[in-house]
């Protein structure tokens, strides 16, 4: 950390800032330039809060020099976290794909999608059964009943479940059921969810809140890390943004500043990312391309029936179609696509 | 709700859409452009999603008409919602101050601060027990023991006491010491708290996420509401945005366009709202002469060592300072401040 | 500026660093931290483009210390800039008033406007001839014979004319008519015309782009200071956010950061500020009671019949009854409205 | 467009919203839902002014329904413009590159990099030199000598020249050197540049500015059709948002949908839009996946020395180790990389 002294800062000033930075155990290291001068704190170990300095005569501003968080940077583990799931690995070699509708509906709706999910290699599959709405007027799942049809879809199909879980004392109850615990977009800094799933040992995947810079992303998956819990993915799924044509920007510069930054696994999700199924493809594609781990996109039999973001979900057949341009995506990328590559082993 | 079809649609593009709206159990209403056919969905209640018709062949594109929110909207309840609360009418005629420390840290501080505050003929105090951190290795807060530290507070010197509340399961615990139950921005979505604040009856202080519509921060008010609590404040502390000077962006615009569509107290939050306390005070003033029906400001004896955001308190000799200018400033909004109003009735 | 080396940085890397450090003319001092080696930058003038030191091998990131603008910083001046215009001082403790409508349309509506606003104390009249509009298709002014109009309007109310340039070669044109030469918001970065408006006298308004950082503009000035002409005024119109409910996000915070940073006349402009009419009033007494040293507001005869901004315009009696709030808000700035002031001495 | 009245709006509302649009030539279609009434504008060719009505009594808000641009939109032209230039087809079936140095600093580096370049298989050569700087203190370009060092390059290497133009009298300056005239993203909305380009028939590559909607981009691409220039490339080069990890949020969504609004060629920008030369190459590979048309990437054969944008900047090395990664991420989006597809034709 460095703390930049204003222009007119006194001699006085400058001593009570050192004096300071001795109080709070950390050594201070001065440098006076023509003028500035700056105060350099050495031996912090990311516990001072800047604004502990930031309030006092004659500072200007308080730079940070290192990332706060700690369990999750590559500075940390330079070695990728893989996560075995379902016979596949996560962060590894192939770029996974995990598949299946918004909303958990009716046993038959998701046999069938499973069903043709099967048929395309997907072995990952998502299913909503406690859903978040921003309205309280919407569709909010079908809650246990859900999770038990999801249950009994993995025992059909051998897939592995991701869905949600919504709060601290439903972690349990999703994890009785479940092999993912996700971890929505809106409830990436309830701090009580992030610390419940931290101590248990199902692996997450945390989404990125719409108006999280990737640092917070990082703190959020720390506070899970920092539980005990080393099975954390993380996801992209769009930012807010300005453009009234899209329901959200979907960032793909995270894809590569995540992977250089932490050694946790990057999923991408074009579907919320975008809002949009006629961008979808190309937006998978381009995240596959630029290094995504996996990706995790709706798929649902019929979205003009879907009780939920319809309008953002593929078609199975959407789906196959589009399998050869992500395996094109992923040599782009120097991999294989799980399912291209599983089917020619 | 709007249907606009594509320049190229079909009539039996359009059929479908009018057929679809019919099953919804509304009525479809056609209109015939020159470039563009518009099919309007009547007596729509607001649980049409769009995403249920934005899927349909031919369509461009599904605009809403009305709000998705009701209980929260002037069109619902057009007198304004008034919470009385240590004497005071939150929502009526007069600008009300919340004063205190971001952290309950000791007893002794929080004495000694609203001792300060007071004898400045602040009546509703402010303090953090349970502390959601963006890091994971920052001061979480004393917990059950600074709630007791609030309470006594309140015994002292009869004042009422806004404190947060992280968890579901936390509200009882929180509601039996505290008099507000504040919903903190990071859990503006987090809809099992939200329930639970609603399933109970002391007011709920409910901050705006740094990426919220306004839209949102009302249906997030709405999924409260709905539960039963009629007791819902909406709090403005500051948007994402671009510029790297501030913490946040204090967007006071929400102020005035808040008291158009709702019913509900709004109070602005300038120490968060900006993050750097050399400009709370101009803000404050700003969020007064808006129209807010309150500030929430921090103010710490000793800002220089507080255990978090000393960076943007306030000593209570500043906010002395500050009041008659707030009182101008709520002169000009047409109102009073409430402790000058009542030192000088 | 501060070269912060990564943590595996080889003893060569932060050597070549130094040595390049030295070879721009500057002094290296180093520093070495248990995780990070940093290195400060001696002497830079501001100078330094960062980028030529962040390609080097090792290097984590570069951090400026210095702000890059000078001429229009409070260091570099600290006394006010105050601008004579009318008989009024911008800048100085009074707040003005610069009204009139988006474009000049005849000269019947210019007179009718101006009659009204002299007669409510405005002296500084505001009105396009010039009009940048987003769509070729919309009304783009009357051109030079909107100066002409100017012109005659102030030769019989005896009201200073503020008005917009859009091209360097339009810059002599429009001098010769007007008493300030505003640069819009979209232009905020047109550099040859920046160039043109500093190599003349008359003093500017330079509107801030609804995507530029305070840097950004304070070095948008600094390209106009720098070719001779001191008299700018900086004026905050609304940045671009993500919120549906208004056409810009009118950036109140500016307000109080652009007085610490610069000596310039900060002016605030409520009315493409926001976008809304409804919320005129509102933000126009927040902005005062913010500190801004004058506002801009659109006034027209007859809103529904405008040309351009309808919307966002106010009537004559509007603004009358704005007045007495202003003046309050004012006073909670420590100052007074001119007009108001103007009438009582 | 389409008239939203207000829940209270008074039949006599209804009737004058009705009157004004028949006084403006168009035809009112009324249809009267349960909580609202919403009346229709008939024959509206794009020149209504949403704000002519939006001050009417009793309006809660106006909604436009068709897009604002016409000659770029793909309901007015359905097939691709494609542009030629060296032999290649921009919005043809190949994917093109565009490359070269930020500045032109001197005779030999622009030799050095093109043929660098050619060797590649490049054929379109960029290099500025007028340079728009947020700086008036940094590189400002060589100026006409700069135009007379790139057509020495043509000359040699059989290159296309991109450069920049950035004021309206330098149009024809700029053209008797270039192939290609560049608007810079800060000029996107100076109009007497838009005006000025699309008097002459140099193909403009127009760059989106980093607050623009595509909507505003697309807009700007009018100002150039309507003054008759066919020849025009979008740009997409990142867009403004709260991280402060990249320079600029690239916005990679916007290539898919830019595809489906218009008939223009669209290059990105992974160098300008990211601003981090070690995200350059995943960005370009995801670019091109989701659909591009053509990248512009900046090339120095010696970064650490450029005079601007050094940290941004490949090597030709890194050019040629990501070209076979490129044409992976072309078979993705269905194309081919023109560089490759000559070398095997």
């Amino acid at each position: 950390m460095i703390v930049v002294m204003r222009s007119g800062a006194s001699p006085e000033d400058v001593e009570a800032v050192m004096t300071r930075i001795r109080e709070l155990g950390y050594r201070p290291h001065r440098s006076d330039g023509e003028e500035r001068t700056v105060v350099g704190v050495l031996g912090n170990d990311r516990r001072v809060d800047p604004g502990e300095l930031t309030w006092m005569p004659g500072v200007e501003k308080v730079v940070p020099i290192l990332a706060p968080y700690k369990l999750a940077s590559r500075d940390f583990q330079p070695a990728p976290t893989v996560i075995d799931l379902a016979g596949l690995q996560i962060g590894g070699s192939d770029v996974v794909l995990i598949a299946g509708p918004c909303s958990v509906e009716t046993r038959a709706q998701m046999f069938e999608v499973a069903e043709d999910l099967q048929a395309l290699g997907v072995r990952l599959l998502r299913g909503g059964a406690f859903k978040p709405r921003t309205s309280p007027y919407s569709f909010q799942g079908l809650g246990e009943e859900g999770l038990r049809i999801l249950a009994e879809v993995r025992d059909e199909f051998g897939m592995a479940i991701v869905t949600e879980v919504m709060g601290p004392d439903e972690v349990d109850l999703v994890g009785s059921y479940a092999d993912v615990l996700q971890v929505g977009a809106r409830n990436m800094q309830n701090y009580r969810l992030l610390e419940a799933v931290g101590r248990q040992q199902r692996p997450v995947l945390l989404k990125r809140s719409p108006s999280a810079t990737l640092e917070e992303l990082l703190l959020a998956a720390e506070y899970i890390l920092a539980q005990g819990n080393p099975h954390v993915m993380l996801c992209e799924r769009g930012i807010r943004s300005y453009d009234p044509l899209v329901r959200n920007t979907f960032d793909l510069n995270a894809v590569p500043l995540l992977k250089q930054l932490t050694h946790l696994p990057v999923i991408a999700d074009p579907s919320h990312g975008t809002g949009r199924r006629d961008i979808v493809g190309p937006m998978a594609r381009a995240a596959v391309a630029a290094g995504a781990d996996g990706l995790i996109v709706e798929v649902h039999a019929h979205p003009e029936a879907a009780l939920s973001d319809g309008a953002q979900s593929l078609r199975p057949a959407d789906l196959e179609a589009l399998l050869p341009a992500l395996e094109h995506a992923a040599l782009a990328a120097g991999r294989h696509l799980a399912p291209v590559a599983a089917a020619t082993r």
